[in-house]
């Protein structure tokens, strides 16, 4: 089994004018994201837009990415649907096309309660052979897993493996680390606190920054793992202030489809109701990228 | 057009023990509601795991009910969607097959910006030419939409009729309703705060209590218009412990799923990850229902 | 036992440039207050910045402006202290200086339980023959009292008399009304909510936009009283604007201190750290102040 | 001037049944935490009720340990009022009698604006010779101040020269630490975050748990130091339980009075309104005292 660790770019869904998937745009991104060295990938994820695609989007784009990708870096799969049915539904299609893990958030519009929540994943775990990563975002889904919870169902279902912790508490990505060793691995889920989940344990990053600067991020958690603090914390200085905005603007998808663009590679507009960037913002993103030396194509 | 006015049930989707859906429950239900004389009725909606049920459900569902009400009362069909382009395509369908207004609460996951949320209602209003209620509700959806934008949108959007207010604070209820005058009509959708919103001057009330006590809340709502105050907070009173259980417990779905059992209608289980009500929940349903003097079937 | 009921400014104190008490005007104020008709007053409070002054400048206040009244109506004393111990002192205070009524918040800093909170109130009940006020307000102790345990403090503590609500919550107003019904009677303390609060029970408002527009505020609790409710609502829609800034500035103390001066009355300066207000706070101020067609004199 | 750093106990104020000081109980816990090593004390803290202390008690709990400690060891007291000019004069008796450094929140009843903050530590920076160590703690006074804020107070202010940060926010450690080097040093306020703080940057502890495990707290942080990162998470793990019951509770007040009698030291009753622990509270108490093999006297 392909060990899931490091810092992971979460994919945009390159779409064209029509805001129809653009496949081309979806290869070519790919390759540049295996030619950057990043450690693995994940797709159909938030910022991959999952819940504005269709099944059948979404099918299609783990066959593709994975035929795509053949083996060279490992891909995880967000499968998460409203229903634990739809879930396992998602989920075997990302094992049966040779994904290597599936990022799966809590039913979103429910609300789920602690019980269900813990009965939603114990199912998933029953029904697939793929390691399953946990993911808790209350910003997202509107229900914010306790730490109590999370441990349990690392514990007993068998294929959680890794657990995404985006809450923005810090203690919650400590307490998981620490006490869920040998259980499942953390991964941080919160832009402006990888360091942070770094020093107390995490493994590895599902970045969005990571689109725009995967060789940063990438170079990042190298540093860490060779110990090598100055150098990494160098890094997260750096690499802050689109953290930040990534987190503080709401915007995330339309950040990184128009920073795809800027820096050459494909983006597009997002699914209405999602607008573009303000002119604000967008002098906002060029201005982040001039500081990070990231030269603009357009 | 019919005038939408009173207290709408806001019905669940009955289910078999396999969690599809009971079509037989489903108009037997509609047909009880009818009997007792109801305003009218909403389908699709949130109580109705609305995100739980495939498109194919989802247009079944309509084109039965309207088929089985046959303009007796009118009918409000939810169709939001997470995209505003899917949101137009059910809303069509809606009224095609002669919905009398649809319930559209703005995308759920996407967290959409208020340019995002003005945009996705213009576009729909334009696309369609059914009455629509808006729906601000930051508990399901994560959104609060500020009374300055709802005024805006019920201003700007022809097809906006309605707005169902769910926010729980009453200054909104009030100042869509005195500012929105001529614009469009306010509903309550904070079972705790109907007499309230009456009294600030809502003339509706989308009711997940009305399923289980359709007569009280037609009642209610008629005192109220008669002047007859008193009357209207006798009612209150009564079945406030019912509305309270309703919006705390988070589990309002199967509350009414129960209780439909209880009172020998169609109910079931709701789907998973959604699970049945603990053993403490259940007794005091039955609790509550023998307060209101409701005899249980089981 | 005069009667508390109806809308009663909270007083500002008066301060001269150096920030010290300004005796004339407080005793100027007091008198515009009378002369304008209100049905009482209220010192000591929040808006009278109760915190920053002295134990022997409350004691002195206390004594001036019950001289000063001399029965003419009733005046309420704020005497909240952090222990409980100095709270009946100054309650004692209150009363063997003839007032009519203590306003008490819960301590502010110790953030008490609900057990402590029973308790505060029920031996400071037991030390005085005065009647007192129960004040919740979270937004400046950082406490929010449940309705059951306010319920419970009115039907316990023989001296509460009545309960000023100020956490936003309408319910909580209704379900006090409704059920303490006989054990106290409910004030408003939320500016916004007014008109509402009357509706629902609310026998009276601890208002600080009184200060400004007495008038209006005593006329419209007369409508309300008289069953002219569209004249209520009149001037609830036109103060509306004040109360809203007064409430969602934070800056509440010094609108009103600087509202006083342009009308001709008695405020200065607030102790600092409280700064005034800036231009465009000021000019905000005046344009309501027009709109309300109140003559400036500055 | 002696440098602050590493973890300082926060002491209780020690009292009789009656509620008033234990004088001899002050001399004897002064003693004892010297006598254990810690780096550091601080009085008159929200732990030592500083808020229920006469201005008399404060002060003279100021000349008693400063003269009892008489240079043993570095002592910070809490000099914090409500008012600016009331902080001052706190301020400098401190610097009178000796003190090292002075803890001082922001105002806590008057919810001040970012200005008027600034403004406050500006004033009393000028007015004192004496080190300030700033307190953010948003669940005490109500209001979090923002990372910007407080980098600019500690590089305006001349005598600020420390940080204390109890928002719970690991960012904000983070940031102050790094952005802030050179102008002051950062400080741990949040029981649950301690490890975290100093891997980020913070260079001591204002601690809660320090009464209870005074040497636990300073080897720790001697390990951190030393590079010994291992035993220090060892030490961390060991007291988190009790750090988490410090902080969840609402009754760190109460909890460190009880421990302190547990084991032999002095400290009695808060003051009312405050409460003693519930029979619950106690045992749980007594549990972990026991886990960190601590015997009990009572």
């Amino acid at each position: 089994m392909t060990a899931i660790r490091g810092a992971y770019p979460v994919l945009i869904t390159p779409m064209t004018e029509a805001q129809e998937i653009d496949w081309g745009g979806v290869k070519n991104n790919v390759n540049y994201f295996v030619n950057q060295g990043v450690a693995g990938i994940v797709i159909n994820g938030s910022t991959g837009e999952f819940v504005s695609l269709s099944k059948e989007e979404k099918f299609q784009m783990v066959e593709t990415i994975l035929k795509e990708v053949n083996g060279r870096i490992p891909v995880v799969v967000g499968t998460a649907a409203e229903t634990t049915k739809e879930t396992i539904e998602y989920t075997k299609q990302a094992e049966a096309h040779g994904a290597d893990c599936a990022l799966i958030i809590n039913s979103y519009y429910c609300k789920p309660k602690e019980n269900e929540i813990y009965f939603h994943y114990k199912e998933i775990s029953k029904a697939v052979n793929l390691p399953i990563m946990l993911y808790n975002n209350p910003f997202t889904s509107g229900v914010n897993m306790s730490t109590e919870l999370m441990l349990q169902i690392g514990k007993d279902c068998e294929r959680v493996t890794h657990i995404k912790e985006s809450s923005g508490e810090i203690a919650k990505v400590r307490d998981l680390a620490r006490k869920g060793k040998g259980d499942f691995e953390v991964f941080c889920g919160a832009e402006e606190l990888v360091m942070e989940s770094y020093l107390v344990g995490a493994t590895g990053w599902i970045s969005v920054a990571g689109n725009i600067v995967p060789k940063l991020v990438t170079d990042m958690y190298q540093h860490f793992q060779n110990g090598e603090l100055e150098e990494a914390w160098a890094i997260n200085d750096r690499i802050l202030p689109l953290c930040s905005f990534l987190e503080g603007s709401g915007k995330y998808v339309q950040i990184v489809k128009r920073a795809m663009e800027l820096t050459g590679q494909a983006g597009g507009p997002a699914r209405f109701p999602r607008l573009g960037l303000s002119p604000e913002e967008d002098q906002h993103l060029k201005e982040i990228l001039a500081n990070l030396s990231i030269g603009t194509h357009v």
